[in-house]
């Protein structure tokens, strides 16, 4: 199975624009079943009111951007995980959307929202859901979510095999955190970050790049540099990811100790 | 606040010298509040059959390898944890001890046992507790408990400042994992591995060393050698632990969604 991550630069408040960086660059390239696409891949990041997200936003599935998704899909014969503003009447998610060959499938709305999206965004109200794409089971989360380690547990857990982790990291933490994820879920990870600078009168944003696809053995199996524009793909077994089996004795889900887990929920 | 790990070679089935060593070593050491031992530090590792076991576990506490923790932690006006070979009635824990100025304090006891642990102990029956020591709240795991990230999330939980991880570690990834510990839960971590080989019929294992210490903000303040006998000490401020705000509006334990948790447990 091939699996990728597109990380680019969106255009703030550009749609089309950031609809033709993706078609031209996903047409282009090598086949792949699966891609990861950043976040808020569609509109970029630094919102200063709400005025901006009504302008970019749209509802799930029938927009704009969703559409050209599904029509690239169609003609690739794949998948894309692909970060969107999503509007839902009159309110905004930051979420992120699968997609494939048959068209549109799911919507993950982010739990766990960070810093200044929480002056815009409402926080996700749907389950973490697993989705089998024929090849695989995948799952969805949005950049921070990858803080809180019960987002990956709670995917795998539900039989996620890759995790798909569309980001606008600014911080330099999570390419580590997500060599951790995979391995104590046994299961692959895709970051999508994006590249670039936006500002506004008050704050400069710096996005860090560095997406990079992770093993159950908690390799890097790719990873792209901090400032360039790059597709990476590569050829994994999720096999891999089913076996959760990690010698003849230990079995990362079966020696849980629930008893004494408590207080995590 | 001072803490440390002291990385070091047990010999197996050899209660008297391990005291040694440790007498020895930590007597002449610069002062410390809080100093971390391997795993089965006073007993080593590969155990054949039961009866070995039977020649150097301990109750606890009482037993000849508490009591002279019990000495050294008097002497030095400090905490000491490290991992004992547990005796209760018939049947055997892989434990660690806090132990402090003013005595014994509790037991740990490993909820997650690894490969053929499985074979001789029993596994942990007890909560993962929390412990004031005065200048900070510390909390005990053992080896292989790093891989459920439940385990630090728990203690952190529960208010533990400073992770007491007393190891024998044989795979490499430990030491990647505990940093994406330190920064999701805001914590310091003391890891304390051993160093050396044990062997038997069927078997050798090669311990891995690296001992390290984390910070909450994932820097590695102190980290050992894959083969040397070495104390280490940092200063930390375990205030840095206390604070669970990651910027103005994110605050790492509030901001758990954990409706959407249920899975967990």
């Amino acid at each position: 199975m091939k699996i990728g991550f597109f990380q680019f630069e969106p255009k703030f408040l550009d749609v089309e624009e950031n609809i033709n960086q993706i078609i031209s660059e996903l047409e282009k390239s090598q086949t792949f079943d699966l891609i990861v696409l950043p976040e808020l891949a569609n509109s970029g990041y630094l919102f200063k009111k709400k005025e901006e997200l009504e302008q970019v936003a749209e509802e799930i599935p029938g927009g704009t951007f969703v559409s050209h998704l599904e029509s690239i899909c169609k003609s690739k014969n794949a998948y894309i995980v692909a970060g969107v503003a999503e509007k839902k009447g009159s309110i905004f998610f930051n979420s992120s959307v699968l997609v494939g060959p048959e068209g549109y499938v799911s919507t993950y709305r982010k739990l766990h929202l960070f810093d200044r999206e929480k002056l815009f965004f409402e926080p996700g109200n749907k389950p973490l859901e697993v989705y089998d794409i024929g090849k695989a089971k995948v799952g969805l989360m949005i950049c921070f979510d990858w803080i809180f380690p019960e987002t990956v547990r709670v995917l795998a857990l539900k039989g996620a095999e890759i995790i798909c982790h569309s980001a606008n990291l600014v911080l330099p933490y999570s390419q580590t955190a997500m060599l951790a994820r995979s391995v104590e879920n046994a299961v692959f990870t895709i970051t999508a970050n994006r590249i670039g600078t936006e500002k506004n009168d008050e704050l400069i944003l710096s996005f860090t790049g560095q997406s990079q696809i992770t093993s159950p053995k908690m390799k890097t199996l790719a990873k792209a540099e901090k400032d360039t524009i790059e597709i990476k793909i590569v050829e994994i077994d999720p096999e891999l990811a089913k076996n959760k089996w990690i010698n003849e004795r230990n079995n990362l889900f079966e020696d849980r100790r629930v008893d004494y887990y408590a207080i995590l929920t």
